[in-house]
């Protein structure tokens, strides 16, 4: 347990404490990721100074190490939608991310995000972020040509295509291969470097915030070069530091579903503190249990031809949704054990090609070969199987709804890979919860009263992205981004309003 | 939105905001039920003077409103499971109560709670709350006879069988009918109206928590008669005011997979404001999005022998679990449909007593008929009830592990109940986060720091119950007593330590 004495984010600094301001800024911005950096641009385009603090030695945060897709759509269709023949309405954008985000969807954030979407890809392309105007046909989790737009989630799977018409919106930046994000990351860079009234401080680690008589956020306390020093920001602080998917400690107590996952996805500086930051000073947190956490078994492409079945022979989702959605539906099932069944030839494919990394649990001549070596009970894989091949006959999945253009017959021989989390297979996991705030950034306590002079932005807050069950890629560079900017703004003209 | 200006609980007074002291004593407690009469009673005996306020016009807030089963155990067995031939161990206990809190439990908490549950039965005993040495042999939520003793959760379902060595643990009030509540409490309210260090104050609205310069809390803002007075509170502040679940706002924000539910149960002071006042001075919320939702498809007992499936025609869980891991489980599957599929015989029972009113959703003298009756896919029913009846004649349950004691093959004709949550069905529910505490009942933060002054018990603070699927009846009213009764005594002895 660590001594309240320290400087800790649970223990803000009164103002009557600070002896002397170290420095001065309008905006103070913790974390020079996708969000901070979009903050950062932003608040100083709307005239504020600005300062940005980041733990590491250089810009790039999570953003930095993700492919960097983008989805965004809406308002008939971005350019890049527009070009390759999409029109793309607000409201199956709207429909489909509300989905997306659950039951506990944020009705008002996600409406604004989706009507202000193309306006963000302008945005975006005016700061010099390169699209091109070219669709991706084929079904991938990220596009590995330069190709401008894909579909990056369930949009044409079912339930979501029942009730929002499907349109691609993961927008790819014009690189080869999957560094989108160090471009990305390069070019609000150079964006930032640009513009005299932000300054970057590196190596610098926020340590808690620092409030007024009135518990108003009036700055943060920072370390640099080990010294403690007081930042006075005159408009706020935005909290652009990340999730706390490598605190293992606050992993295990929110959201301890993850741990089964393989493989914590972030960057070493999500470790929660910005989240802990905001909570000592009222700010409410939220969502905290829910996590992204997927089987990538896609690509190949022709994997989504094959069935998932849990430990009582029995398939349980239609093949064709997102890898994170299958992820998001296998944690939910009561069952030890989960396979992947598909032909010898679909086999091939994904001995090419594949991040699943799953082993080979079984194969089998026959089905009843395969039932047997499974140790699955005598009849159900048969029984599972003569129903799938006799819809895929038909063209209709009666049970699950796989789209008609994936209903082939599954014949034998057959393979059974075990994509058990913990079993060998590739399972990648981070956090989804934060700080509630408004569409504006404005970090709210428990009554959804804005925390004076706190934002957050990026995954330190609870954004429109909310459960693995409804993620498309790209959803959350999106959110940061357009979180980002849209709290930089609103600290900006804080203090003129 | 409220104003920040109105006395709120997510806004604490400071301390030097405090004109003068209206009241003054050792302990306040906020909410009088089990957890807030426990802690007066261990705060009074440990030596404090203790002031309770009450929002409603009489004692009794949850617990009253319950048949106030308690679960305990342990140590070889309290008096009533020695009587009846029980010696319970504290590893089975402990084994068992872990697996019922689910990935997030609280392991320092449960052993604590194990482990001196049996002292809890005495102390309870010493002040006068009565048990029968008797064991009730029926399956049932709740005793509706004077037994002492009865089994009444999954202690003898699979998986918790395998893992833990079933013991009866929920003890029943020596009252008949399911009178238990109202008895516990003025039991409760007896000891503490006979104790002179404790005052009681009725029709009381605690709205804030009052903080000193280093941000322990010192006191409460309460408003009694349309007066906001200050109370100094010398040891510290306890609060004991429920959970959240007829605060609807909180329930969508936090647990929105409850509003399917068709009856939230607490009382109307359950609105969510002491967990909020305690987030406020830097408390941290925890496993706010888990609740207790049951399906109580039980009694009858016969019930037990039925089969539930999804709209896939599939079982998914053994029928001989608690009806709380029923509800959890539906909650988690993606159908759209829930039936419960017995004997005409077995509805026979059923249409004599039950709590679950659910309403016929379709009869079949064959198989064929009921599965075309209920538009399920044709061969997928016939084939589970094959599985399952040729697993009842072999005397065991294959895939799903229901107890030996239950499997009788289900004959024709059948009948099959509606248990779509929404679909007339009774689906009570509560909310099952709070405040994080230590054991000793101290609030923490987000670092796991005591707030200095500040305690928690029952419903407010997150205890040993965290989850629907491990749920059994007398833990709700086991940890608020058995909470209330360690929060009271660590807050009187503060100051002496």
């Amino acid at each position: 347990m660590t001594q309240a004495s320290k400087t800790t984010p649970s223990h803000p600094r009164r103002m009557r404490d600070v002896g002397h301001w170290d420095m001065e800024t309008d905006v103070a911005i913790i974390g020079f990721g996708g969000a901070g950096g979009c903050a950062a641009i932003a608040a100083a385009d709307a005239g504020a100074q600005v300062a940005i603090f980041e733990l590491a030695s250089a810009s790039g945060g999570s953003t930095a190490l993700s492919s960097a897709e983008i989805y965004m759509g809406g308002s008939g269709g971005t350019r890049v939608q527009q070009a390759c023949g999409f029109e793309d309405s607000t409201e199956d954008m709207f429909n489909y991310m509300m989905m997306a985000a659950g039951p506990s969807a944020d009705e008002e954030k996600t409406r604004n995000y989706c009507e202000n979407s193309r306006d963000h890809f302008d945005w975006l392309v005016g700061l010099g972020v390169p699209f091109k105007d070219s669709f991706h046909q084929e079904r991938a989790i990220m596009c590995l040509t330069d190709d401008g737009l894909l579909f990056t989630g369930s949009e044409k799977a079912y339930p979501f295509s029942e009730r929002a018409k499907p349109c691609p919106r993961g927008h790819n930046l014009y690189v080869e291969g999957d560094n989108g994000g160090p471009l990305f990351m390069k070019i609000v860079t150079d964006n930032v470097d640009q513009r005299e009234q932000i300054t970057v401080e590196y190596e610098t680690r926020a340590l808690t915030l620092i409030i007024d008589d009135e518990d108003a956020v009036v700055g943060v306390v920072i370390r640099k070069n080990q010294q403690e020093l007081n930042v006075r920001a005159n408009s706020g602080v935005i909290l652009c530091a990340g999730g706390f998917v490598m605190n293992d400690e606050m992993v295990r107590k929110y959201s301890p579903m993850l741990t089964c996952g393989t493989e914590p996805i972030g960057n070493p500086g999500d470790t929660g503190t910005g989240i802990m930051m905001g909570m000592a000073v009222g700010g409410a947190d939220i969502n905290m249990h829910e996590g992204f956490i997927s089987l990538p078994y896609y690509p190949p492409a022709s994997m989504t031809e094959g069935i998932v079945i849990n430990d009582k022979g029995q398939r349980f989702i239609n093949e064709d949704v997102y890898h994170g959605r299958l992820g998001a539906t296998v944690l939910k099932q009561e069952s030890e054990r989960f396979y992947f069944i598909v032909s010898v030839e679909q086999y091939g494919d994904y001995e090419k090609v594949s991040y699943l990394g799953a082993q080979v649990a079984g194969t089998g001549e026959t089905v009843e070969e395969l039932e047997e070596e499974l140790g699955l009970r005598e009849g159900t894989l048969v029984q599972t199987l003569r129903i799938y091949n006799e819809d895929c006959a038909a063209g209709e999945d009666t049970l699950y709804h796989k789209a008609a253009e994936w209903l082939t017959p599954l014949e034998t021989p057959l393979v059974a890979l075990d994509i058990t989390p913990g079993r060998g297979a590739f399972v990648p996991y981070f956090t989804l919860g934060g700080l509630d705030t408004l569409p504006t950034g404005e970090v709210v306590n428990a009554q959804r009263e804005p925390v004076k002079g706190l934002y957050a932005a990026g995954r330190t807050a609870c954004g429109v992205v909310r459960t693995a069950a409804g993620y498309s890629s790209g959803m959350s560079v999106g959110d940061a981004t357009f979180s980002g900017k849209l709290a930089g703004r609103q600290a900006a003209n804080r203090n003129s309003q």
